[in-house]
């Protein structure tokens, strides 16, 4: 029973096991009015990916699972409702892929904040269905989390952005990231690189906060204005008021002393995390806020308008994510997300990419 | 060596018996250009006096030291350069009583993050002099924090606004309060009690959430639309997604399970909170942010302007705060402190008044 019932997908059975694939065939929700297949050609590796099929974000996970939520094909069918793509399109797909389109949170251009939001891999669908990634020969996506892709944009390197890009982007833009604003990002990895290709491209002075030394050179390459080591004690003094957005894509705020960070935002700026630990945030007096009157938060990912304008950026102004290609394959999977895991020189992003030699040409 | 060179001050001098007030002539600053002399008339009992003196928010603190940072008074002289005021003016203190007025935050208006700032009480000045509070028969204030108080304003009344009062309005301003918006004040206290009276008269709709039951006629009375008790498991769940700014003015929150208090947020909304614990806040994941995300911060006070703003309004609107009065005294000092660290029926301020009485009438 494979496509149009089933995708053939690379997925993780045992979180014990966790970077050992098994290629098999698994369910697709129903197809629907408002449903777009797409033939996948291109996959990033998130750390979400690796933090879920390891148990990090909690143990309770539906398997078999295939994860992937950075997706890039070719619409092979649309539904009778479809507006956003047609058959032929290049179409993309990141980290939602559903939401009741009726809440309050919705109406109000909001759908990423939906309660009832459906997760592009190991969610439940009304009917049950596990929703299923990208690393797989399919998707079947709600035609509202179904992206074109700007003619210009690579797809290997476009993929990536569908969730790194669109999570690092949406609180930069809702932050007021632009000219005249100076923005630090925390951790340069796949989300770090982004918040640096973004700020930048949106005007603001950008700097990098990193307890690696050795990531300076590729920093400024990137386009910051100066690099700053978060090793060593007072670390952050020279740095005080400094920033209007502190954008946290670091995974490792478990072990910061946070309010170092808050330290160096300006008055009333925000120290913004998108990269989530496994363990909790480190304790501190409230009063860590009040010598700037900082504000700490998160997001997660962005809206639709928010995903548009990012691609539609990334193409106007030409803008390469780093990324490393690997050709899928259960010795793909496996490579990308233990190097992931072990952040070895992951620079800045794996795509997977190769689709048709494993899958073949799809229609 | 009396005023001028001094004050006649009710001091505590052992943070182990931080109830006795020994009374006391203390060293004021050299008076200069810039200076204003206040024969006070009557100060708020604010929760910081007694986090101060119990060593709550550090135990070294200069003794002798006289609180109080809620002070009205006449003015009785004034520097060459002073401009707010003039001998003869009803004027009042809050908590700041100096900034170095050059920093790049003092320039941008918000001199109430200068990292020179001067406290009312227990800071040092550059001469040495330790500053000293409002329970005592004379201020020596720098003009650019003192502040006309405006007619129609009832002395015993206003006097809490000067710290309580700006410290709830500054943030409510900065987040955009106003018609439209969803307000809910944790924690009916002096600071909440102002928190509802400001939110109300800024024309937002305002609730309140404690812990306490027994305050809802309290909370309504103020101007609250609803009361929300926060004692009950899932006391969270139908206020989700609810409020553009949840102002968080109890001192209590090292005990709060805040990720419930985050859910109720709008989109984006704010956990801002006021009051500060004398222990560290609880742990909790960074994902805590991400349903809805949402922000958590504090401040510090507010600017001159919006000290200006709140009086006004306060005036315009003959918005009048709950105060019971003490005479000031060895005696009155202590029982008023000690009722707010026991939170003895504390409705919602105390202010202590009839410095006459004790000081006689001061030129």
């Amino acid at each position: 029973m494979p496509y149009p019932e089933t995708t053939d997908a690379f997925t993780v059975t045992d979180i014990k096991n966790w970077s050992t694939f098994k290629r098999q065939e698994v369910p697709l929700k129903k197809f629907e009015d408002h449903d777009v297949d797409i033939a996948i050609d291109a996959c990033g590796v998130c750390a979400s990916d690796v933090h879920t099929i390891t148990g990090g974000w909690g143990e309770d996970i539906p398997l078999p699972l295939c994860v992937g939520h950075e997706v890039i094909g070719k619409v092979v069918k649309v539904g009778s409702k479809v507006k956003n793509v047609k058959v032929g399109d290049r179409a993309g797909v990141g980290a939602q892929i559903g939401a009741d389109l009726t809440c309050g949170n919705c109406k109000a251009g909001q759908e990423n904040y939906c309660p009832n939001s459906i997760d592009t891999y190991g969610a439940p669908y009304p009917d049950g269905t596990i929703s299923q990634g990208g690393y797989s020969s399919h998707m079947r996506a709600h035609d509202y989390f179904t992206f074109k892709i700007p003619d210009g944009l690579d797809t290997a390197l476009a993929a990536p952005m569908l969730c790194a890009g669109l999570t690092t982007y949406s609180p930069l833009k809702r932050l007021g990231c632009g000219p005249g604003k100076k923005v630090a990002v925390v951790g340069l990895g796949g989300l770090g690189h982004f918040g640096v290709l973004w700020a930048n491209a949106m005007g603001a002075e950008t700097y990098v906060m990193s307890h690696s030394p050795n990531k300076k050179e590729d920093a400024l390459k990137l386009g910051a204005k100066d690099f700053i080591v978060t090793k060593e004690k007072n670390w952050a003094e020279p740095w005080k008021f400094q920033f209007d957005i502190v954008l946290n894509c670091a995974d490792a705020t478990d072990r910061f002393n946070l309010p170092d960070y808050f330290s160096t935002c300006k008055v009333n700026g925000y120290f913004h995390m998108v990269g989530f630990p496994d363990k909790p945030l480190p304790s501190f007096m409230a009063q860590a806020f009040s010598p700037n009157g900082c504000y700490m938060g998160a997001s997660h990912i962005g809206n639709r308008p928010e995903m548009e304008e990012m691609l539609e950026l990334a193409a106007k102004q030409n803008i390469k994510s780093w990324v490393e290609t690997i050709d899928i394959s259960e010795e793909g999977c496996k490579q990308a997300v233990e190097r992931v895991w072990k952040n070895d020189n992951v620079r800045f992003r794996f795509t997977l990419v190769n689709y048709d030699k494993i899958f073949g040409k799809r229609a």
